[in-house]
């Protein structure tokens, strides 16, 4: 469905496309001291979240960012540590109108005053909305092209009132009349340019609608479209909370349990497979990650391996290697959770994993960390008794689900008893 | 500080106020089939969050909670649970403004036509903004008791435009002239009882600014008063994460060390003192919780005990006896982890807690979880080496602020190693 999408976004965009990211703001409603654009989580500030969801659009060609002069160096080196590509870097005007400005400009001039192939649709977008999905910035594209304008609208949340001088209600609006109106917004390049050039210094200083320009100095109406609630805007310090769990969750959908191939294996992970499904998360149990099960590797952002009385974990030494090699972590923490599965006829406990393994497992996960890949370890004794092993399979799940969503980096390494 | 305000607050109210919490909505928008007032984090829906903080106002007598019918059995088991008192449960009217005269009326009309002492003041707030704070309400209910009517506002997030039938831009509102009308809002009870009363059929089918009724029918003009961002409405999924996450960073702020006394424990004690305050986590250390220092036992959610070289968690057992007896964890869950300190002068690890000592804090801490307190372990062994013990001491630290802050109930019970 994904790949059906893009299909018609690349067949229908048979036009040149950019983007504009405003991110100059200085963030003062976020009570937090860095601009929010700027504001990490999970290892990754806000902005390259919303740079990486510009670049997976295959028909948008170039992303200008436009940061504030103090901020090139930071924004720079954010683009080199997430290998951002095609993202010009531009710096900020004193108000929100120039910074546009200066971004919308450099799709069409170099620095040097050279001319540049301009794109015929430029969308502007804020850097601290993240969660923007590319079948709506491809309605906001067409209809640009064909109106010359058109922004994303959503209803006013709460009612709009009219205030006296003296800070009495004056009058409240009508709320079916209005809406809010939202990012991203498209236009035809030279529409967007021309409102500029001829917007006044006072349109420069206190406007911040680029709708309004293109009505008001190029006479473009612009399409309005009812965007998703995703497209909401980072402003405040809880909203960091919830962008994070936003991303937490998307990655918490899916775990790829390797088994190694084993029988005893192989009924552990289908066990997991039924009890993490009831927990909301749909598991694929694979025996390795060899041939067509590799795709896994570069599909999947949780692995579970399934160890049997085997005190190495080597197992788990492959999988990371091949992470690392493939730079998977880049840009979102990956979790490998080593499943230690106890079996011993006699009851004794022979095979378990004491004495140097726990300070092991600890130094890979250590390593491991400063790739951005979190280890895990759970043991669990194999019991004939139903209802006994029931109880631990439940628990490996419980701890699975909850290690994967909470993404702790100061617990890897540590090896849990189920 | 806080005891000021109270003072302040129960020397200038006077005269008796209620509050009314309509909660009937069905919750559409945030993406989730339960409506948002009864969705549930760490243990506790929502709306038993918003009450408790209507409770902790020493000058509000009496809180009115409007539900939908199909809701009421619900609320009054969420009133039974958390043992809210002065809690009165009115049943919802098809709109919003039925619901809310349901609810101001329940304050002067008992349910059988008998005269009840109605209060002076009446505050409306939604059910959905629990973090509303007691000066702000003051603030309202000061204002609302001289003018009439008193709401809060905030600035407009976003530029509000007005659409034309085709769905183009028509006009932007400059936005400086407008405000968003936000909850609570405070009114002099016969003024938005008469306007109630007056208004038509129309008004309580569509309307939904109880302002605007006060100065069509009453002729009230409401005083606004800009209120902080933390009157915010749980309105989308992303809203509950946020909420989530702010009662949790509230929780998380400080925690109590219990040393029981001993040189090598308080030793520890204050090096985790040092580590977590760096770590932005305000640590107390005190050597026991008796006379004076029971204060902890009702004013902290986070106790770390010290043990050393004693495999016994008894002292665990007796802040977990002391917080159940207080029913501590009512509202929110309390952390305890039990720090283990492994001493031996001849580096043997004869002491470590190992053989049944697992399975026993596994039992305990399942045990203490019923009653919403969560219980985690951490064992270090001590060394004469600078280096090691700093990195061991530093590794508690880190995991004792990443067990306060995720508070996970699944992995309750585990003896994490440093
Ligand atoms: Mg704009
Ligand atoms: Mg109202």
């Amino acid at each position: 469905a994904r790949l059906d999408k893009h299909m018609a976004g690349l067949c229908s965009v048979d036009f040149p496309v950019a983007v504009v990211l405003p991110a100059g703001g200085s963030g003062e409603r976020t009570g937090l001291l860095t601009p929010k654009q700027f504001c990490t989580f999970l290892n990754r500030p806000l902005i390259s979240y919303t740079i990486q969801t510009f670049e997976r659009v295959p028909w948008i060609q170039s992303i200008v960012v436009v940061v504030a002069k103090e901020s090139l160096d930071l924004m720079m080196d954010i683009i080199h540590r997430f290998h951002h590509r095609n993202v010009l870097v531009v710096h900020g005007g004193s108000t929100r109108h120039r910074s546009i400005f200066n971004g919308v400009r450099a799709l069409s001039e170099g620095e040097d005053g050279t001319a540049r192939v301009k794109p015929k649709v430029v969308i502007i977008h804020d850097a601290v909305r993240p969660f923007v999905e590319e079948d709506f910035l491809l309605k906001i594209t067409m209809a640009a092209k064909e109106q010359g304008a058109a922004g994303a609208i959503r209803p006013l949340v709460s009612t709009v009132i009219a205030t006296t001088l003296e800070g009495y209600l004056d009058h409240s609006l009508e709320r079916t009349k209005y809406r809010a109106s939202e990012m991203p917004q498209g236009f035809i390049y030279d529409v967007i340019y021309q409102a500029y050039q001829r917007c006044s210094e006072s349109d420069f200083e206190f406007g911040t609608e680029c709708l309004h320009l293109a009505l008001q100095y190029c006479g473009t109406n612009a399409k309005l479209i009812e965007g998703p609630p995703t497209l909401w805007k980072v402003t405040y310090k809880r909203d960091l909370a919830a962008a994070e769990s936003i991303v937490k969750e998307t990655l918490s959908q899916s775990a790829c349990v390797v088994t190694g191939g084993s029988a005893q294996a192989t009924e552990l992970a289908n066990a997991l497979q039924r009890s993490m499904s009831a927990l909301d998360m749909e598991v694929d149990v694979i025996s390795d990650l060899i041939g067509d099960n590799a795709k896994s590797l570069s599909k999947e952002w949780n692995f579970i391996q399934v160890s049997v009385n085997s005190s190495c974990f080597c197992e788990v030494g492959r999988i990371l290697g091949a992470l690392e090699e493939a730079d998977r972590a880049l840009l979102h923490p990956v979790v490998i959770i080593w499943v230690y599965l106890n079996v011993s006829e006699d009851g004794s406990s022979a095979s378990e994993p004491t004495g140097g393994e726990p300070a092991a497992m600890m130094e890979l996960a250590t390593g491991a960390k400063l790739g951005n890949i979190l280890v895990y370890g759970i043991q669990l004794h194999h019991s004939k008794e139903a209802t006994l092993w029931g109880r631990s399979v439940e628990k490996v799940a419980q701890m699975s689900c909850a290690l994967i969503r909470d993404r702790s980096p100061a617990l890897t390494g540590q090896l849990l008893q189920a």
